[in-house]
């Protein structure tokens, strides 16, 4: 619902939140778990402008306490949260530090991490590398296809990741081998943080789920592809994919995208409606782009931009169909949404796209090239939200650096 | 290793725990975490005899708190116990609560759970019915497959397990229903908790597994075949096994194994050897049974038994495996092993395998039969050790009934 927080007009007293273009303005106030330079002690906050609030002080002990609390409450604390924001009160400032002085964790403990696989353009693009003859398969367009990833190796943003070993195979029939992975590649998420919590064999219907959406961050789920290659079969990828997941910091919550909520795109001329249990709800308009920096590089360049709008399931509609069956969601868990390709070729997420499995390597404007990630690149992940009479709303970045393989055997 | 804590002769002053065929003699010393009759408080317990031993004594807070534990601590903290429970002191028995009168929990907070397939049999026989072209992927004899499941929806030993709804496809072409599945399967497995921690990017060295192997428990990985059939592929099994995993409350320690441990049984002639990575480790010798009580049935009647020897892979080899593109690992992490079926008809872990995907229904002693599960039906699933010269070491009982759909569309 649109209310006074999302007034385009409203400004704070941190005098950077009223900027154009700043990702952090009042209208937006996302939440993350920060420590202040010299400080060990992790501290629940909102991003204004170029500073975190310190949310101690509207006795919030953890994120983890937002995320359980229901829609109606956590409505009320961002609109006490943004007064806060808007009326300078005396000694206000006293709880405030600015990012650049500030250490970032991971929002909350994160339960369970589940993946989805919600764009059809990545289904298809991928599917046609990994089985030509049948790239969407007959159950795509029925199923929000999902899996379980692991929540051990979730790191923040800023975290190196290392390039991982494991079997490869290294051509059909041949005995696999043991080495660092020569596919490795990002893969542009937006992620989803889940709360309040249901009940274990009670489904969430469709017209509930936003109840359920504390809100988003950036997510990517690297994957090494020659082990994702070998291994899938039949019970879905593992250690292609559970060395590391990077997310963003910053909480941006489902209410300060209410502005940027639609009604999802019409699915294709012939395509099944959905089941009932997963009719309705609705889609967000977020842009997402993905760039790189090689080391040769002194600024990162963009390699792909896309929108969330563009998936064929809705946020919505994965929360609906994770508890058709009664599965139960608890708060801090986390959805990854599934690699953000839209139809066009520069809205493809990841490289195994871009390059189309590394046949067509992308040309680099410093005259580089990449089939797949090299040790030392980075991977910056952007995105924000922009309507017409809204302030811009953003997510800040999720970044990571390759480090080398530690090869042991 | 084996030490005085094994040898056969120790008797406890518990005296339950002396009589033969005891689940929990003084060999033995699994954690539970439990609550007194009318206690809230959840305590860090050992099983002895028909009893609960309080660990608080011991200065132990929770149980997590030994899953942290390098195993040196550990073994040190069983021989402290053990040997409190040899000789008898003043008031002793103040620190004891009847089994009968105790309520369980989960052991601990489960982190990540992660399922494995490590029979090769079963990943023969349900290939057999998913792909009967191709029942043995050709990277099962190198690959120790695994996916991420659910913790949120693990629950403890005779909590009610609902039939879940899902997407079902009655016939191929046919568009998708959301029912009640006509498919619940059980599937008997054990369960590995996992401690102390590894550090993200550094694998486990099989030589180092067993100190990352806490204990073991009963695991029933509920699934619902039809619901599987449709939504598997690509990503591998979600809605079809995460409505609801049981597992026994008590965590029996690798050291209570250690006079089970052996070699490895021999590959089969012509499999190729593990990877190095994956060459050598232990195998447990656990006996594990289900039986099955339905509504027309005053006592279980035992439908099948198998032994944890006969799995392809062992838990070393999937604690190496997990680990080997440096997955980290926490205290309180969850390992599924994996239906456990043997060569022999009698030994298949799950209906599917008994009934041959329903197409050869199970007769039971009081002229009922079974395709799969029916409401009201209770699944047990048992385990122990046995070995000579040595006192039997048992894992007590996984219980689960089966409770009606709730069918919301």
């Amino acid at each position: 619902m649109i209310d006074r927080t999302h007034d385009p007009d409203r400004r704070s007293w941190v005098e950077s939140a009223n900027q154009p273009g700043c990702d952090f303005p009042i209208q937006n106030l996302p939440f993350a778990t920060f420590r202040r330079a010299g400080d060990r002690r992790p501290l629940p906050g909102a991003a204004i402008g170029d500073r975190m609030l310190d949310l101690t002080v509207f006795g919030i002990e953890a994120l983890s306490g937002i995320l359980s609390m229901p829609r109606a409450r956590r409505v009320e604390l961002r609109a006490r949260i943004g007064d806060f924001l808007e009326r300078h009160t005396p000694d206000a400032e006293f709880h405030l530090t600015p990012i650049a002085h500030c250490e970032f964790e991971l929002p909350c403990a994160i339960g369970d991490y589940t993946d989805f696989y919600a764009s059809a353009n990545h289904a298809r693009n991928v599917g046609s590398l990994f089985r030509p003859d049948n790239p969407l398969l007959p159950n795509y367009k029925w199923v929000p296809i999902a899996y379980h990833g692991r929540a051990s190796s979730i790191v923040l943003s800023g975290t190196p990741v290392r390039r991982p070993c494991g079997q490869i195979s290294p051509a059909a029939g041949a005995p696999p081998i043991y080495a660092p992975t020569r596919k490795l590649d990002y893969e542009l998420e937006l992620g989803a943080f889940l709360g309040p919590e249901t009940e274990l064999g009670e489904p969430v219907p469709i017209g509930r789920a936003p109840e359920h959406l504390a809100g988003v961050c950036l997510l990517n789920d690297w994957s090494a592809r020659d082990i994702q290659a070998w291994e899938y079969q039949p019970l879905g990828p593992f250690l292609a994919k559970n060395f590391a997941t990077s997310i963003s910091p910053f909480l941006v919550t489902a209410e300060a995208l209410e502005p940027f909520r639609g009604d999802p795109n019409a699915r294709p001329e012939g395509d099944p409606p959905p089941l009932p249990y997963l009719a309705g709800g609705s889609a967000f308009d977020i842009q997402l782009e993905v760039w790189l920096r090689t080391p040769g590089m002194s600024e990162p360049v963009r390699v792909s931009r896309g929108n969330f709008r563009s998936m064929y399931w809705t946020l919505d509609q994965m929360i609906a169909h994770h508890t058709s069956n009664g599965c139960n969601l608890r708060p801090g868990d986390l959805i990854g949404s599934g690699t953000v390709s839209g139809p066009e070729p520069e809205s493809r997420g990841c490289l195994l796209e871009l390059t189309r499995g590394g046949a067509e390597p992308l040309a680099l404007p410093n005259g580089e090239t990449r089939r797949f990630l090299e040790d030392g690149d980075e991977v910056i992940l952007r995105g924000w939200c922009e309507a017409p009479g809204f302030r811009r709303v953003g997510l800040g970045e999720c970044r990571g650096v390759v480090l080398p393989a530690i090869h042991s055997e």
